[in-house]
């Protein structure tokens, strides 16, 4: 699987600017990629790129049609579905991070069929992996880590791919989610793997590479929680990082959607994940802390982040806020 | 799903008695459900049942044929099908426990419907799972954990259900694996489900009780499994146990299936397992280690789990040589 671009980003009807959060994700780490915006009739969110028509952006050479919006109650409105397969009969591909399929839509299946185009449902592996083997392979890795699920992984690791890129380093980010997987046209959503095969699909995920090469797997979930660190601990095994960035929401009151159940601390939430990792790389290390420090008051972030890097003796900073410099200055010394 | 008993055992035309382990676990742990085997010409498998036709075993009662064994190459042969269809045809229900499905053999899936029969893929979930909740449920849970794959757990589970029974014990065996959930007749094939609800399909499997009763719920893997420690991690947080049991086996010299990896010592297994599995229930305690010593000299074996017992002040047993008394012993002190 791999999508090609330039996008054209489909953002739908959507009701406001935060269900086209995929979209801005996309149009932010890949702004080469994304020649325009397609809105329909009463569509709230706005990226900042020309609005185009299909044709407009067919001609401008666009070759997948992304749907970068969650769709309302998981169903294709008519609307959308005309839409859709108008794209397919100009020859866009069509790539969705839905939790509905494209695929599963018998009138989309049909035209794409009949125009040879691809439907992308990049939430949903379109292929079988094997057991993890579990053997060291080639190639350095970087995994970020979290205290919860979205406290800012995938930011941090598209932060420190684009940091090394402008070093001149080899690296590649590696996607692990729906968004991720559109940003980087290619990768695994890995909470949807059979779960006999998560650690086998980060091996295919990120396979041998050069010895001073990088892959940058994106995170997900914790394994503090209780919903998904069956997700994080295979993750973790078959990405077989020999650095980790601990990625945290210090203002966040319970873990996403556990009310009952509090952060961990970051000390132990770092030594669990060094303790899990050894055993496919018993070389392993954290190379810094990624904090969200947007829920915080301005005036305590530069503090806050100060004493992260006091406590831990690690590089701490809000990749939004101020870049990633420091992890990737470490990162180097790994 | 929950598979009806009387059954038949299907052996096929198993070339030997290892190819018909499945079916021996259930003779073994069922006796009473088990009415008799169905032998095709060639079969070199035994397990000491009657042996009984079809039409025999219908006429004394029995509900489902349950495939018993492995099939070579994962091909259903022509030989299997045909008395598949007249089992149908006669008012069995079919169970198996394989990695291709009966449901995708369209002879077996049309008679099956035509007759009003059912088809169980016991290792392919049959429904949907949700995401856990990570909440604390009523009642009391046992999960057996290992140090590797294969080293008795399930064994270990069942000795332990039929040791609470015999005490008046409220107690249900709860299966995580195709053996397992054939010799429930319910349960679900964890390591199948996927990834995102590897814990919320044990919540699901293992509901709300009463406060005196106890879930003897299968483990899977092993934390310390590179290729399996996810499907671990979920079903011990989706477990909530109040009670481990550590299963060994102690003549093992690498990880199943992963020659470069030695096992884990039992200390730091115990401890690894109990710091994940207090996220869920921080009252968790190991009660006992249950050890496969099949592969040691005679001589050897008391002692080794007397320095077990000294060394963890926890009764060790090898349930399959000794029984499992000590370890109900325990239990009923928590």
């Amino acid at each position: 699987m791999a999508i090609e671009h330039p996008y054209l980003l489909f953002l739908g009807d959507a009701p406001d600017q935060l269900t086209a959060k995929t979209a801005q994700g996309i149009a932010h780490w890949r702004p080469d990629w994304c020649l325009g915006q397609l809105r329909l009739e009463g569509c709230q969110a706005d990226l900042g790129l020309p609005d185009m028509s299909l044709e407009a952006a067919k001609e401008a050479g666009a070759r997948t049609l992304v749907i970068g919006v969650a769709n309302r109650g998981g169903v294709f409105s008519d609307s959308w579905i005309s839409v859709l397969e108008q794209a397919l009969m100009l020859g866009f591909d069509i790539a969705a991070g839905l939790h509905n399929r494209l695929i599963d839509v018998p009138a989309l299946k049909a035209v794409a069929k009949q125009h040879g185009r691809q439907l992308f449902d990049v939430r949903h592996p379109d292929r079988e992996f094997e057991v993890a083997s579990g053997s060291k392979r080639p190639g350095k890795r970087l995994l970020a880590v979290g205290t919860d699920c979205s406290v800012g992984k995938m930011y941090a690791a598209l932060a420190v791919e684009k940091e090394m890129q402008a070093r001149g380093m080899k690296v590649d980010f590696r996607a692990t989610g729906q968004t991720g997987i559109l940003i980087a046209g290619q990768g695994v959503s890995i909470d949807a793997v059979v779960a006999d095969f998560i650690s086998g699909a980060v091996e295919y995920l990120s396979p041998a590479n050069d010895d001073d090469h990088w892959d940058i797997v994106e995170g997900q979930g914790s394994l503090f929680h209780a919903s998904f660190a069956g997700v994080s601990m295979g993750l973790l095994h078959g990405a077989q990082p020999d650095a980790l960035i601990l990625c945290h929401e210090p203002t966040r009151r319970h873990m996403r959607g556990l009310p009952d159940f509090t952060l961990p601390g970051l000390q132990a939430c770092m030594d669990a994940n060094l303790s899990a990792a050894r055993l496919t790389n018993p070389a392993v290390r954290f190379i810094g802390v990624a904090v969200n420090t947007s829920q915080m008051p301005e005036s305590e972030r530069a503090g806050y982040l100060r004493r992260l890097e006091d406590e831990f003796d690690l590089p701490s900073v809000d990749p939004f806020q101020g870049g990633v410099k420091p992890l990737v200055d470490r990162l180097q010394q790994v």
